[in-house]
């Protein structure tokens, strides 16, 4: 596998660049090089990957001639704690990082949340430099800066946007990762294509099995095709700051509000909260958002019959939950009001209009939305 | 009293406007409702105004139709740790802010560094006003953005730049403020002066009897001319990002680094650092840093012997120390130098040149520096 692509991400004085090739572990210091007027990194590592990814990566920013010091996190949603925060201002300190120095993350969206939140208010902002190493941080959470850290009550409720110096997506470290990690990933592709870009939807429909095999050009490009995509909201909207009206949210028109990257994630949030979190990975909850989306948009009359028969192969075809997992629909329902209070703002669905456009209706009622949940196979 | 000074700080999307009169907290809650769109508020408040300016501030909000839940700090640096900021967002969580809602601080400057970097983070950034109520505050900490707690091995570490929609500064809450206090407000009133504007230098120095009396009019005009210089400061350098080179500093020139704000405090930090923080006042610390730096630009032909006799002079009529209280040299350069690493980057000294002029050098050696600490009777 040769080539690399580059996704140019415009914002300004904060503008970055992701860049997607297989087997660019070891270029990574030459990179961050270009990047950092500091020789001085923390390189914060997921435990997943301490003995894989992360010594790879410590050892090209050491030959670039950094100082790098790694400190491995564990693994899992609780190391995105105000805890965890501390012991990495603890590190960096430790390491004497100063305002000219870079935090790496390596790993999933897990650590790229952490450490972009400690990078965004250690000397009230350094550097930081994204190495996302599953696809679904690849795809989604390597973008955008979006960082944060949860409170005992809700997740990513303390943050902040910070943009990253530089992305470096490797998809060769997707060959580690378990299939299930993987079609977790694809949710967030196909949730891409349908709300931002028709051909990319169609190019993930028909190269599904090459991705699960992992062929490295397809995956290049499906994450370079899902950031590109990701890109084009989040320059138009940086900080999520567009109303959700003008409702229509298309890939190639203006009012493109950074809450249609929200598509499947309304009952998503809710799917994961009521199975208890971990019990069901992030990705399988917003293919199951995506379903109910389609259904409700189908009902509404937005979007037809083939396009849902559509999007429920594509899923299950990339191995993924297409219905509710046994839930009640009184549960979900709830959860998905606390949510809203605790969001503060309305309950806003992002539905499908056609492939690559999507809507924003506030006006989804509880039956409405029961009969769907109902539908999927939720319980009363 | 009457009347209203305003300063604007023009920073494209984030400018905002310093608002400075007397008698002026019962206006708060209208001026609040004229930028914050939803009517949720959480108003946090120093200890130590707790029983006085708070509850006004509260029915101020409350009359306005902002539902305000007022959370008390206890006074001092303490309070600016990342386990009160932990306090506030379970408060904010408890009331229910939202995106939309706004978190006022009422107090002196660790209220507002704390309440402003819960402000900074808070669902990745909500509003924030500023309600100073001690001259520092009002003068220094509540213009320009910089809000954080402090870090177990350093003041300031953990941060953010979030600027304030509106700043609220109230000169008659300075009528309960110890004397001590107020004359170390003044320490960075002539700070402001002697770094950006001679005539408002050559006021400080001409109504310092009536500053010290309290004089609502000197007062006021003492507040907005050194809002108005800081401002200058902070929208040509809004997250001080500019080199100190070129190096001069000069209130209508171009080259405007926010780092010339820094005068006296090099010293100033170590002065506090080695006598023990709550030992001596920010203030008055500030004031021996500015004698250090008028001598240590009088050793190289920078600045006269009457501007220095004028400083000094200025200083003892505002009660401001001007001597190092018994603290050694060793002492203070081995704090500077322990600065200078965890801060990063080089040890730089602001110096002035003239009444509204200063420049940064880089160069100080050793020796020069204990030559002056030495002369203002620091011990070896």
């Amino acid at each position: 596998m040769s080539g690399m692509s580059r996704v140019r991400v415009h914002l300004g004085p904060r503008s970055y660049t992701v860049h997607i090739g297989s087997g660019i572990l070891p270029d990574l210091g030459a990179a961050v090089l270009r990047h950092v007027p500091s020789r001085t990194v923390l390189l914060v590592a997921d435990g997943g990957v301490a003995d894989s990814h992360a010594p790879l990566c410590a050892s090209s920013l050491h030959a670039a001639g950094f100082d790098a010091h790694l400190v491995v996190v564990p693994p899992g949603e609780a190391s995105k704690s105000l805890a965890a925060a501390a012991r990495l201002y603890d590190a960096a300190l430790d390491c004497r990082l100063d305002r000219g120095s870079c935090i790496v993350a390596v790993g999933g969206g897990v650590v790229g949340d952490l450490a972009g939140f400690v990078a965004a208010t250690f000397l009230r902002g350094i550097a930081f430099v994204q190495v996302p190493t599953t696809l679904l941080a690849q795809i989604d959470s390597s973008v955008g800066g979006k960082v944060a850290v949860d409170h005992p009550r809700g997740k990513n409720l303390i943050g902040a946007f910070h943009q990253p110096r530089l992305v470096w997506c490797d998809v060769a470290t997707l060959d580690s990762l378990p299939a299930a990690e993987l079609s977790a990933g694809l949710a967030e592709a196909v949730k891409s294509g349908i709300l931002g870009d028709a051909s990319y939807y169609a190019f993930i429909r028909r190269r599904a099995a090459a991705l699960l095999a992992r062929d490295p050009a397809a995956l290049r490009r499906a994450v370079s095709g899902a950031v590109r995509i990701k890109a084009g909201f989040v320059e138009a909207d940086e900080r999520e700051e567009l109303p959700a009206a003008p409702a229509r949210a298309r890939a190639g028109g203006r009012a493109r509000t950074r809450m249609a990257l929200n598509l499947g994630h309304t009952l998503g949030h809710a799917v994961e909260a009521v199975a208890g979190y971990g019990t069901i990975r992030h990705g399988e909850a917003v293919a199951i958002g995506m379903v109910a989306a389609g259904r409700l948009a189908l009902g509404r009359g937005l979007w037809s019959a083939r396009w849902q028969a559509g999007l429920e192969g594509t899923l299950a075809a990339l191995r993924l939950p297409g219905r509710l997992p046994g839930l009640s629909a009184r549960d979900l329902q709830a959860a998905m009001r606390l949510d809203k209070k605790a969001a503060g703002g309305r309950l806003r669905y992002v539905l499908p209009v056609r492939p690559g456009e999507v809507t924003v209706a506030d006006d989804v009622g509880e039956e409405e939305l029961r009969a769907v949940l109902l539908g999927l196979g939720a319980s009363a």
